[in-house]
């Protein structure tokens, strides 16, 4: 049994309480949150703490706050020489504290409030300094997803630079197509199995292969009605900007 | 038994050869084709035509060819007062020829070669200039789909622009964030769960509500280090000028 304890409260902490607490062989033990309420429906009380000194030890401290807070939450630990991990996409392993032996941990998935997710298929992307560390964030990891990756900290940078592209800008897409579904009295719903599909096609094609649309075609008619219809000075430039990136691409070998 | 006949053999005309084949109260009569080879596996051949002279009378002739091709071929055809739909989501029905009765038959998803489609999920945009001709090309939508809507030519046109937003432009951003793995080595196979996650949070969240990331946050910090991270001129402008957006909706209420 691996005993773990959570530092933080939000999003992620939440989704890794409830993924550590069903699985077999982890033992959530502790969870560190300055304000207690916001995991108190996840977690038996006597287990949330927000005094440095209440500390247990455990095998693996899970650091689950926000990119710029990392650093400072590590060096604050008052022990030394545990394995402690963070789980952000894009702080280096090199920036948690020297105090302790460092790990990452990072689940590449989107987490909201409210939003179950199954961590069995959520990516894991692990890295530690040691073969020894590694064996316990491997073996924590494999106890809560089926798809746990060795990745290195310039290896992460990069798959959050473009988990960026493929989800939060993805997501604005989606933003600015609802945006324009509205002010011309059209439902939003119409366009939802298109997003689906849209999504599920790369499961089997390639992103070059699914292309289809007005800039793939060079069908410049359309990109040209288009741009007419857009009235919205911001919605235009991205709608340009795009389409000179499909028709660029489209020339490359 | 309604009779169909489809003038195309192009992604769209291929999906609905075979969505109209499997739907009862329908009947392919025919599918007009300079390439006969192209829809010869989806279709008897005695049904394949490519002479502008041996269409027989049908109760409905679908136009599923190229936009720019759609006015020419519908003011070539050797009869008239019959009821003609084109599929196109950004031609205005007035485009059509008028010499028969004019209607819009357009299936908003994606069609890729290769990729099979429920079509009965496909939502179905149909317009005609009268009750009579509507009834006729809402009973065949409903034959073929769950979901039809009635959408005038300007809805339509709305709806076009928007699905070039969620889908051309989506599919454009996956493709960017593979270029990244790529480059950096990293497995775009770890980005799938991801984009699949994004794409399912829409059907429960507003695109408003599921916003995550360093933009949403307004994270400088993390933005900053994601732009000196690229090094493709392409991909930076792409970032900036998205961040951006994500930063201005922000402060709209």
């Amino acid at each position: 049994m691996i005993t773990i304890t959570i530092i933080g409260s939000g999003n992620v902490a939440q989704h890794l309480i409830q993924a550590i607490t069903k699985a077999v062989g982890l033992d959530l033990i502790q969870v560190f949150a300055r304000n207690k309420v916001s995991v108190s429906h996840l977690i038996s009380n006597d287990k949330i703490i927000s005094e440095i000194d209440a500390f247990k030890t455990a095998d693996l401290y899970i650091i689950a706050v926000t990119d710029t807070a990392i650093r400072e939450v590590s060096s604050h630990f008052p022990f030394q020489g545990k394995l402690v991990a963070h789980t952000s996409g894009s702080i280096a392993i090199e920036d948690l504290s020297n105090t302790n032996k460092k790990a990452v941990f990072y689940p590449l998935q989107t987490f909201s409030k409210n939003k179950t997710i199954d961590f069995k298929e959520v990516p894991i992307c692990i890295e530690a300094t040691n073969d020894e560390d590694f064996a316990v964030i491997k073996e924590v990891a494999q106890l809560i997803s089926n798809s746990v990756y060795e990745i290195n900290s310039a290896q992460r940078k990069a798959l959050h630079v473009a988990a960026v592209f493929v989800n939060n800008f993805t997501n604005h897409l989606y933003q600015l197509g609802n945006e324009i579904c509205k002010k011309n009295q059209v439902s939003f719903e119409i366009l939802k199995p298109l997003i689906e599909e849209t999504a599920n096609k790369i499961k089997t094609l390639s992103p070059k292969q699914s292309q289809t649309g007005p800039a793939k075609r060079g069908d410049t008619q359309t990109i040209n009605a288009h741009l007419n219809f857009l009235s919205d000075d911001n919605q235009k430039e991205i709608y340009r900007l795009l389409t000179k990136s499909i028709l660029d691409n489209g020339k490359k070998l």
